[in-house]
């Protein structure tokens, strides 16, 4: 259940770039710009500069693990986040996603994708019951009444030839589960 | 250029479980031997166990930057990789995948795509230069001679209603960039 109080709209953007000096980051910054002209309070996580971390280990758990002898990341993160075990930063993470009504992320294109430390956000940070569930998902997910919105910003050169719709499909289909809605406008 | 001494072909897995008891480790375990019996040297490259960083940062480089007011991932890499300043675990896992006839990945489904562990190896140790070039890629690319194949392998349950022919083309486009040839069988 998402409580909001007040009538502000909160965005957050996950960024996953490393330079501050990069296109990349002046983008960002006229995002920033334009949703608080907008009226939105505006989160911006931005990923290397958190020395945020990609990979899912059982530090992700604090306190004692459900089945020590056999570590299952997927079971003892929806455990720790019933009993709200998560570690600090994933905890930081999914309390801005549940008070944001537009998420953006914006990254380079690594091998036709996110970059690895966007996609250890993906896997850490929308944990099942946090993000998913049995009972909800696509069209039932838990995200379909509390986000309004979501947006992929992505920067790449395009010699590679670029399969976009490609791109596009898969990390689409990824978010269908979670009833992001994506809008390209 | 790749230059091999002796007739024994070597194999490379890169394993991104977390856990030794897993059936994942088990798979792995039973290939190793399998492949041993069938004449292969083994290399395991055990990403948890190696705690192999997953995010792309200046750290990769040894030494000096070119740019160092405007830090670009992808070309430092490059330049890197051309003088051998690259950061020694990368160093070392290059130089596994120059010694490999057969890569096998194997890793469990994580947002329909690899964990951000194995992602991150895609990410840092398939450089430009050592992986791809703007004159080596697609059905020119570098290892088009001397890899023989590669294989994917995952483990993750159905209950999704997983689109595996998506997940399957996504990273096959992505190999396909630097000739890597999947086999099926």
């Amino acid at each position: 259940m998402i409580i909001r109080t007040g009538s502000q709209k909160t965005a957050l953007i996950v960024f996953a770039h490393q330079t501050p000096a990069s296109f990349n980051a002046t983008a960002r910054d006229v995002a920033v710009q334009e949703l608080s002209d907008q009226g939105y309070r505006v989160l911006v996580s931005d990923l290397y500069a958190m020395k945020f971390r990609a990979e899912a280990t059982r530090d992700d758990i604090k306190g004692e693990l459900k089945n020590p002898e056999l570590f299952q990341y997927g079971d003892e993160t929806m455990f720790a986040w019933m009993e709200n075990q998560l570690s600090e930063d994933i905890t930081a993470e999914q309390q801005k996603v549940t008070e944001a009504e537009l998420i953006i992320f914006q990254f380079p294109l690594y091998w036709f994708s996110v970059p690895a430390i966007l996609k250890g956000w993906f896997d850490r940070v929308l944990a099942q019951g946090f993000a998913f569930s049995l009972e909800k998902m696509y069209d039932n997910g838990v995200f379909k009444t509390g986000l309004d919105r979501f947006r992929l910003v992505w920067t790449g050169s395009d010699w590679f030839g670029l399969n976009f719709g490609l791109v596009l499909d898969n990390l689409y289909f990824s978010f269908r589960l979670i009833s992001f809605r994506p809008v390209v406008d």
